[in-house]
């Protein structure tokens, strides 16, 4: 028998699957994030070997059984110095982990998971990234800089909103739109701060991204009725709006013919808050200057299985194989729009 | 004969003097930056009894003279927690050096140089910081919390902006203002990159502020008439002078009636380019809406000798002694305003 591991590297955490040559899900695992940029690729392959020894364990093979294909999608795999440093180093390090690699940004994990034709993937985790791609393969992307350029929408960015508007009201730099009380403990609660200064230590010598992105997820299950998250939350979604008019005037007509429109696919954990996105989303793809792409109908879609399965089909492709998949298992519609 | 000693410590680089009680400069010397936020406290210590060290060479004196006094005013130098902490360190490592320690945040020491009566402080250098100190010694501050959150109008910040409007620009996800094409070059010739994706390893794995903040330099001294460089720097100056809005409520009523107006100490580099900064000044100071405190004069004062020179006064008043400055041999006038 043949297997096909897939592995989706975020910023702060990361999965596996191991695959049939049927598509079904043999085995899975989850660790610790995988941006080379972040833990350096040293790190992130040591890491990757441990996902698959856990995930063999879990699909029930030996230490011993190779792979056919290896698929990495990762944040951060964006070049190919990176990619090749990671190839090569998996390679020299577990010589018999797998016989063939494929490793590609993140975004392409979710793409080839739930749509074979291409479409948009909008990441919005710990960090963001957005991608256009073609049925002719031609691809453009749009953001996923980091967090001292861009990252717009995210969590880190959601958090990094939240403490700037707090400050900047507490220093009469700049007026709050609404009542900074609410976040602010919750704030002072969550980084175990009793002086607006301890904030420092956080942002300097124990700076850790993934660590600040989580204060976005108390904003979501908390905040959902103070009118200050409200009002990050629909600035996250104008962001992640524009993400998407950035890239529109690039995608190819047939992706606006599908049924359902354009697809849109949705991964990370600040679209579990698509409810308070909402607003701000369409008010950026449909602006009142009537500016821009008017996308006449789109869906969010959302996966139902792991975008790990996306990165295993193309490490099956890049080794000229191909898996039994029913895509429209892979997904289903968050939200779809018609425009009138 | 008594010595006082005294040090600026920037993010980037620091200062020492060592003064005589009649207010003279013996020695001086100059060293690496000096936040601990950056650096540590452990790596601060060590460089400040470097500077010590070098200063009492420069100054003529023997290595085991122990100053009478030595004021350390340093960005970062923030909380009692780390002055505390830096000062526990300083006596531990370094016994023989100073009978007493004053330590202190880094705006202290342009505005005890400049003025002893108080003002405001407005340092634009890698970072950025604005501290009002009144004549009953009330302080008010705003900014300073660091790249991620604040910083508006330094450097750092003015680099950003640039690397933000150009990635932004070419992403399709902001218009920039002006074309971009001569910061383009001019960054990718600052960081030697060949691509785009180049800029994410210095803003993550080799990210290192002070370097990134001297784009800034650049941009001041070849961007003078580019329309996005001049772009940038106003709105460097309208970010500083909302530092001096956010700061106006809270000034003492006998600070507007100085001589001059409101004395405001402007300290780091960012302010040689005024020029370039100051309609956008004008503008955050005396805004269309006419809201605000309407500051009806004001100077803006650029220190004729080192700020580590108010640093070591701090030190020698802490020690309940008193050095003969006179303090308008320490500035000059670099912009004054009277609004009709």
């Amino acid at each position: 028998m043949t297997y096909y591991g897939g592995i989706l590297g975020g910023a702060t955490n990361s999965n596996i699957v191991i695959m049939s040559s049927r598509g079904e899900t043999l085995g899975t695992s989850s660790g610790l994030g995988l941006n080379p940029h972040l833990e350096g690729v040293d790190t992130c392959v040591q890491r990757i070997g441990e996902l698959v020894a856990n995930a063999k364990a879990s699909a029930g093979l030996a230490p011993t059984d190779c792979l056919r294909a290896l698929g990495v999608t990762t944040s951060g795999g964006d070049t190919t110095k990176i990619r090749d440093d990671m190839e090569t180093k998996l390679r020299e390090k577990y010589p018999g982990m797998s016989d063939s690699y494929r490793i590609a940004t993140d975004t392409y994990g979710p793409m080839a998971t739930a749509c074979p034709n291409g479409g948009i993937v909008l990441i919005a985790g710990t960090g963001s990234n957005c991608q256009l791609i073609n049925p002719d393969e031609s691809e453009y992307r749009c953001g996923g800089w980091g967090h001292l350029i861009g990252d717009e929408g995210s969590a880190f960015w959601i958090t990094q909103k939240a403490i700037k508007i707090i400050y900047d009201a507490d220093d009469g730099l700049e007026a709050a739109p609404h009542d900074v009380q609410f976040l602010r403990t919750k704030l002072f609660d969550f980084l175990g701060m009793t002086s607006s200064f301890d904030v420092i230590s956080h942002l300097y010598e124990n700076f850790n991204k993934s660590r600040m992105a989580q204060f976005c997820r108390i904003m979501a299950e908390q905040g959902s009725d103070d009118p200050l998250c409200r009002h990050i939350f629909r600035s996250a979604g104008y962001a992640l709006g524009r993400h998407i008019q950035a890239v529109a005037p690039h995608v190819n007509a047939s992706l606006f013919q599908q049924s359902g429109g354009l697809q849109i696919v949705c991964d990370g954990s600040v679209w579990k808050s698509w409810s308070l996105l909402k607003d701000g989303f369409l008010e950026a793809l449909y602006p009142n200057d009537g500016l821009g792409v008017t996308v006449k109908e789109f869906s969010l879609v959302r996966l139902t299985r792991s975008p790990a399965v996306g990165a295993a089909l193309l490490g099956a492709k890049k080794a000229g194989e191909k898996l039994e998949v029913d895509y429209s298992e892979n997904k289903e519609v968050m939200y779809h729009h018609r425009h009138e």
